[in-house]
C-alpha cells in the first residue's frame, strides 16, 4: 500500500472515529436491499449490515399488500420473497446466503461474524448454522406463523398446531441448553452468524406464550437475552431505522 | 518447502498417478463417518468424499433397528441423526455442513465443488445451496418420505399428502427450468455443492411417480440425468461400496 493510500485510509478512520458514525458508502457503492421493515428475514440481513457498520439503500416491498407476489417483483425474485440484495449486477436471494455474502465480502470489518482463517472453527460455525436451518427453524417458524403472523393478518391461531409443535422446539432447546452450559454462544465463545440466524424467530416468539420455553432453560435464557440486546439487532428490527435510511 | 518434502510429495503424486487410485490416507488420518448405506443424508457426504477422491472409515448406525435413537448414539449426536463426521477430536453433524467442511479442507483436491477464490461466485453458489435447503428440500423430503421411506418400513403412502405437496415442488422446478435454460448447472456452468445437495432426494424421487415432474421439464431433465450419472454419486448410493470400505 502506498503512503498516499495509507494516508487516505487513516483519514477515513479518523473521520469515522470523530463522527462516531459508520462509514457511509457513496450511494452507487451501497448494497440495495429489497425488503420490508416488519419481515423477519429482512431483519436477518439488516442485522449483519449493522454489525458490519454498513449503510444500505432500502427498497420497500410491501408484504401487507402482497407486492412480493406481483409480476414486477417476481421478475426480481421468482420465489416471491424478501430480502433480495443487489450489489452492482449481482443479485442474491435467501437471507442466510446474503448474510454469508456480506460477511465474506467484509470479513475484517466491524463484528467478525465467522472464523474465516480457521477451517475447523468455521466447520463448527457452519454446523450450527445448519442446525438452525434444519432443527430450530421448522418448529420456530410454524410457532411464529401461528401466534404472531396470523393474528397480524386477521387470521386465527390454530392452538392444536401450537400444542403439537412446541414439544418439537423443546427437544431442540434441551440440546441448546446442554451446549450453552459450556459455551457462551452456540459455535463457541464468540457471537457468530450461527447465533444471529436465530434472532428473527426468537424476536417474534418472545412476544408469545412460547417465550416460557426459552425462559425456563437458564443457559438458553442467558443466551437469548444477550443476543437480543445487541445494538445491531435492536436497530435491525426497528422499522423507523429502515424508513430513516430511505430518507438519507 | 524443503527439498526432501518436495521429493516426498512428488513421489506420492507419482504413486497416485501410477496406481490410478485415490490417495488413501493412513487409517488414523481418515475421516470416520457414522452413517447408514441406505440413508440419503449419508449419501450426500459420501458423494463429496468420492468427488474429492478421499477414503473414509465407515461406522454403521443401523437406522432400521432405530440405533440412531439409542443412548449410545445420542451421546454422539443428540439430534439422533446420521451422518456424523469425526476428524480427530472434531465432531460434525448435518450433512450439508460436513460437505462444506470437507470441501474447504481439500479445496484444491479432486472435483472443485466451490469457488473459494471468488466471493461473488461463492455468493451465487451459497444462494443455490440455501434455495435447496428452504425451497426444494421441504416438498422433496415430504414426497420421498411418503413414497419411498414409508413403504420400506411397512407404512402406507398418504396420497392426499402427495397430491398436496407435488404442486409445491412443481413451482420450484418451474424456476429451476428457467434457470437451467441459460446455465448448465444451478450456480453456473460448473457442477458444485449446490447441485450435489439435491441428489439424495432426486435419487429417491426418480423411483416414484413424482419422476414425471422432473422429466416433463427438458432442462431440469437434462440436469438431473447429468448429476445422477456422476461416478462419485453412483458410488455414494451403492451400499456395497460402504461395506467394501468397512473391510479395507
Amino acid at each position: 500500500m502506498s503512503f498516499s493510500r495509507l494516508l487516505v485510509t487513516f483519514s477515513l478512520m479518523m473521520m469515522m472515529a470523530i463522527s462516531n458514525e459508520p462509514f457511509t458508502l457513496a450511494h452507487k457503492e451501497e448494497y440495495k436491499i429489497y425488503g420490508f421493515p416488519y419481515s423477519a428475514s429482512t431483519w436477518r440481513v439488516l442485522a449483519v449490515l449493522h454489525e458490519k457498520g454498513l449503510s444500505y439503500y432500502p427498497i420497500t416491498v410491501n408484504l401487507r399488500t402482497g407486492e412480493q407476489k406481483k409480476p414486477s417483483f417476481l421478475s426480481i425474485n421468482p420465489f416471491g420473497q424478501v430480502p433480495v440484495l443487489l450489489d452492482g449486477h449481482l443479485k442474491l436471494t435467501e437471507s442466510r446466503a446474503i448474510s454469508l455474502y456480506i460477511e465474506s465480502a467484509h470479513r475484517s470489518r466491524g463484528t467478525k461474524l465467522l472464523n474465516h482463517k480457521n477451517y475447523k472453527k468455521m466447520g463448527i460455525e457452519t454446523m450450527w448454522m445448519y442446525i438452525e436451518s434444519f432443527e430450530f427453524d421448522p418448529p420456530a417458524t410454524t410457532l411464529t406463523f401461528e401466534q404472531a403472523i396470523k393474528p397480524m393478518t386477521g387470521l386465527k391461531t390454530d392452538y392444536k398446531v401450537v400444542n403439537e409443535t412446541e414439544p418439537q422446539l423443546e427437544k431442540v432447546l434441551d440440546i441448546y441448553e446442554e451446549r450453552l452450559k459450556n459455551s457462551r454462544f452456540l459455535a463457541g465463545n464468540r457471537f457468530t452468524l450461527a447465533d444471529l440466524f436465530h434472532l428473527p424467530n426468537i424476536e417474534y416468539l418472545m412476544n408469545t406464550t412460547t417465550k416460557r420455553l426459552f425462559e425456563s432453560r437458564p443457559n438458553v435464557h442467558r443466551w437469548v437475552a444477550k443476543i437480543m440486546a445487541r445494538p445491531a439487532w435492536r436497530k435491525a428490527c426497528d422499522a423507523n431505522a429502515w424508513y430513516d435510511e430511505m430518507e438519507n
